[in-house]
């Protein structure tokens, strides 16, 4: 099992407006071959941003990364440049492999 | 659903070392209240350092703390100071809350 996440630094106050953003999106990820899930996470609070998390489970890393190449991916990041404004910085991406599971 | 994740920097080279720690501890988290699912994940290699993390999935925060305050966590966490060599700095914990699910 792989773990794609990305690490979000929302300025604090736009919290509501960023839950919105991603409530409202069609991620286009139903039916996508090795896709197992997706969550978005909200983490710990910092004095200027509050940290939140893409999570999404696939088969294995290629079923990732062959997804990132296609062009369900491209429609589901079209308008992923928006509301600026929210972001502390850029998003950071991480990829876990399963090491051990319980 | 809770996620709670700490994140390790582990020496470049310890890696093996490391996953054999876990793989040979008892996490003694089979029958605690609200614990769902275990999984030790390796992410992005660094310059310095492998990036790993412990990721359990709880039912909800309160089990998850309950957990943190209980006679087998502290037996599971018994043996956590040890081999300090491997690690690059303290693990930083984060924990998460589900906001949106698919």
């Amino acid at each position: 099992m792989f773990i794609a996440m990305n690490r979000f630094r929302i300025v604090r106050g736009c919290e509501d407006d960023f839950e919105r953003l991603w409530s409202e999106r069609n991620s286009h990820l139903e039916g996508v071959p090795g896709f197992a899930g997706f969550r978005l996470l909200k983490g710990p609070e910092a004095e200027d941003h509050t940290l939140y998390a893409s999570h999404s489970t696939w088969q294995d890393r290629e079923s990732f990364e062959a997804w990132t190449q296609s062009e369900v991916f491209r429609k589901a990041h079209a308008g992923a440049g928006a509301r600026r404004n929210l972001y502390l910085g850029h998003p950071e991406f991480e990829g876990f492999e399963t090491v051990l599971e319980q």
